[in-house]
């Protein structure tokens, strides 16, 4: 375990339009507004989605792409570490069925809104972990 | 895409009781006090839920609402644009089974707690979009 | 229904790593560093999730507990009350098929990442509701 004590820098308030690329563009608007540090909620829908799940049996990443072919309401939750978005969502198919992953991509349907609070005084950053060969969080205050 | 920057106002946390209509309440609050702009997050039960999720063999309104009849745990994000709130939100019936959807109402069981960020520096509006026929998102910093 | 106004104060980012428990840890860091009030986001995965549910037909106590023993993607919210964090949240195992309950304890895996947004003039604290059972949450400005 490993963290850091920063405090709320500025805000932001952001609507992604029907048939962009959702990731895409919110870290297009990041690296605008030169948004370092920070956390990023969203909801809204899309109108497909790439998610990355877990899948111990594959070597040696432990994860698999999966693609989610099908209208969905979207509600998410990430973090924003040297300027990059790392989201997680969870997402409801016509009816309510429920599904969830790391967010890779997905398509806008209608609109997608997302709030973006900033956070000063921390220095953070993505490094190669040799342990468990992914990018690991790395805190500077 | 379309942005504007804000700064952190008031947090407020709020208790939501067993009984009570979550939506209806937590609207109440924000109008009570005057919180125009804002995100929103929360936690709780629920013991049933209307929801709306895409239906995009609908016309004109590519959406349905759904019934969920069942005890849930909750948990929501959303925003706040013209002092109206917009929640979407993930459940999990007994035992676990995950649902997700735009949370139109819900009743709470035993208790749901939120906690209000509002958001100063930005006028946020909704206005008619013909092109998607959806309220849409108008942003001023 | 209940609620308190106060303001955001110190904001942290937490990393939690993989084989760590995930609501100790969290609850040990949020010890460590004087966090009365406030609310936290977490993405990351797990290796197995411990969460509670509502049984409406288990007496006196209408919650059930669920072990989700799979490798499984999470988001999830929380507040903090009393130095107490109080965490739910939405899972996706490998495919993205999706599951949601209130956070008991689970085992990271990879990592887990958290932003804690401290909550400033609220006196928030729990005590013993007679009338449900559970924990209710009791505020001060």
């Amino acid at each position: 375990m490993d963290g850091a004590q920063g405090r709320p820098g500025r805000v932001f308030m952001l609507r992604i339009d029907d048939g962009e690329k959702l990731v895409e563009n919110l870290g297009s608007y990041i690296r605008e507004n030169d948004i370092s540090t920070g956390s990023v909620s969203l909801v809204g829908a899309v109108k497909w989605a790439r998610i990355v799940t877990p899948d111990i049996e594959k070597k040696p990443m432990p994860d698999r792409e999966s693609m989610l072919e099908k209208y969905m309401e979207v509600v998410g939750h990430g973090d924003i570490v040297g300027g990059k978005v790392h989201i997680h969502a969870a997402f409801g198919e016509k009816g309510g069925n429920g599904y969830c992953g790391h967010l890779v991509e997905a398509e806008v349907f209608v609109f997608v809104e997302a709030v973006i609070q900033e956070i000063e005084g921390i220095e953070a950053r993505r490094e190669h972990d040799p342990k468990t060969g992914f990018k690991k969080l790395v805190l500077n205050s």
